[in-house]
This record gives C-alpha cells, structure tokens and sequence, in this order.
C-alpha cells in the first residue's frame, strides 16, 4: 500500500519506518520539498521511501497518517489539501498539546472538543481514526518492548471499516496485543485528555517507555 | 482517628462504612444536621457513626475526606470552616465534572488548573492530598475485586508527611497494593483530567469496575 506520513519528527519517522519494514511504500511529508529530516530518513531504507511537500505526501496515499505536532496539525492538514485526504483513512496520531510554558504542557482543547474532532471536521469524508497518541514513539511500533505487549491502544473514529483496517495493522503490523474501540471521534477528548496524565506519568516514572493496561 | 466524611453520596457511604469498620470514629456531613441519607447511613454502624452539617463533620475530624460532587465542593469545605479544616489532613476524592450535559461529563476546571488545587488555595493550611478519584466508590475500599488488585492508585499533594499517612492507610486500611505518588498538588490537573478517559472507558466497556495498571 502507499501511505503518506506527515511529519518529520519522532513519530513520523518512527512509524515511517516501521511501514517500510512491512512492505508498504511511503512518502513522507514537510514544509518544503527537500527538507533534511525527511531526505535523512528516506536515504538508507531504499526505494519504497521517498519524501516531499505535505501535499506530495497526502496525494501519494492511499493512506495517510497525522504526525505533525498538534499546535501544526490542522494547518499541515490544510496545506497537505482537502481533495488529497478525501475519502482516506487518516490516522491521526497528534495530541493537542501547548509545551510553550514548559513541562508539564496545558491542552489547546477545552474538554468539549477534541484535536480529532476538529481535523474530521475540517476534513469531513476523510475517514479519520485516532489512535496511538496515547504511547511514546518507539512503543507505537513495538508494544512488545513493554510488559510482553499485555497493555491497550484505543482508536476511535466515526468510520467502523476504517478503524478495523487500522486495528488490523496495529495487531497483524505493529505487533498491538489490546485495540480498545471506544466509538466514535468525539472519545479522543478522553484519549488526548489523558495526555495531561501521560506527562504526569512520565515525569514521575522518569521514562516515556510506560503504558495502561485496563483491568477488570 | 475521628474522621469527618463531607458528602452522603455513594462515595461518602462507602468510604465511611469502611472508615467504620476499621475501628475509626466516623462523622458524616451534609447540609443540614439531620439529613435522612446521612441518618440511614449511621443507624446500623453502631456508637462509631454520626452525622451532623459540614462543619459538624469538620471539626470533629482529625482528618475529613472531600467526597462532595466537585461542583459543590468549594462551597461545601467554604462551610464546612476554613478553622475546622486548617491543619488537617485533607483527602480529596471529588472530581471537577459537569453532567448538566448528560453523559459524558465536561470539565470545570482547565488544564492549567485542577478542583484539588483550588481547595488547597482556599485551606492554605490544610494538608491536602487528593487520591480515589480515579475509581469508582466501591473500588476504593476494595481494590481486590478487580485483577487482583494488580492496579494502581494515585496520590499527590504538597505536604509529604501527609501523603505517606493517607498512603498507608490506602495499603493497611483499603487493601491497596500500588500507590504511585505523583507529586505535588499540581498533578490533580492529571488524575482530574483523565476522567475524561474514564468516563469514555466507562462507556465502551460497559461497566465502572475496572481500573489501570502502569506497566514498564
């Protein structure tokens, strides 16, 4: 499959990389055509990876995945062009997160909205499904690294044969054990909500390398 | 210990009854001194149990539990008396949500603030420690009903004597194997602020008896 990633940073390249392992084509996408970060990522994985503008990425999808930083997430999408997401799974993995006071970060949402819920908006036949913003980085494509892989992922999103298609390549591709189905797009106010917990967390765990299990 | 419990609720009765049975003198509190919740609640519990108004409650406590609706809460401790409260240990189980919507439940507070500061602003003396409210009531007082209790509760507050008393009495008194300390007062913004997550875990999972394990 040829999937577009937005985003030159720890998750795109992360997850980049990951679907090149798996045999997908990717290109990947930034501000400009030659931007070092991507040409640096796409240079030793071969010919299925390639790199260019927002817009060159999402039109070269058929899936596309949203790594750009939250604060930039909405106009990276608009720039990548609503006639190039239409009708795509677009799996969302940004948080809306403000780090401009420092640690901990503050949400740009307020709790009866959701980053989630304004990309879908903003682009309303894309097939949005969020899910793995709930993990750091290097967990999102090896949950196995962490307790045996026995914890959750959630997705959420409006289209139920876009979230099994990207349920099956959480477990089948990147090794997820636990895909919780929360419903709808309006749950990623619960899952980028609990961002403000996840850094909590982390500062108290002093690693990024932890996640939930829900028991019952 | 006498301890006074604010709050007739599902969380006040079931914290008290396990207050109760532990051998503490426990007094109830609520809006008037002879509220029928209240009166039910300590009849069967013999000599140990009272009730009285908020500020009954408080000042009989040399420990009181918060278990009001958050929305209530800093009207109910500004009653209960700035004086019966001042140097007490404060255990704060309420959390900041609005239902005037029906489910799920918006936040009052933003992410720049949390209910468990506000009440630590408001008693500046008072040893707050915020816990509990990441469970629902009868979790609290029985955590091995779930996974064993392989699960973890939260604490945080600023008075870190006060969060080691509440911590035992969390493990020798409720039974709880994993208490993670946060921090300072600061991190209710996160315990608070995954409600939101809970409330949607609640939801998809179709009952409120489950809980979180961290894993690393």
């Amino acid at each position: 499959m040829r999937i577009g990633v937005l985003g030159t940073g720890m998750v795109g390249t992360t997850i980049g990389t990951k679907l090149v392992a798996l045999g997908h084509e990717v290109r990947m996408g930034s501000r400009t055509a030659d931007h070092p970060d991507a040409a640096a990522w796409a240079a030793p994985l071969g010919p299925r990876a390639s790199h260019g503008t927002f817009a060159d990425a999402a039109a070269f999808g058929e899936w596309v995945f949203n790594c750009t930083f939250g604060a930039a997430a909405l106009e990276v999408l608009a720039s990548a062009g609503v006639d190039h997401l239409a009708g795509k799974v677009l799996v969302d993995v940004s948080n809306p997160l403000d780090f401009s006071e420092g640690m901990p970060p503050t949400l740009l949402v307020g709790s009866r909205d959701s980053l989630g819920e304004q990309i879908q908006r903003a682009h309303p036949t894309a097939r949005v499904v969020k899910t793995l913003n709930t993990v750091t980085a290097s967990m999102m494509v090896d949950p196995g690294s962490v307790a045996n892989g026995e914890h959750e992922v959630f997705v959420c999103g409006n289209d139920a044969a876009a979230k099994r298609e990207v349920a099956r390549l959480l477990t089948e591709g990147f090794g997820w054990k636990h895909v919780l189905d929360l419903g709808d797009i309006s749950n990623a106010r619960g899952t980028e909500a609990y961002l403000l917990l996840w850094t909590r967390l982390y500062m108290a765990l002093g690693t990024p390398e932890f996640n939930l299990r829900i028991v019952r």
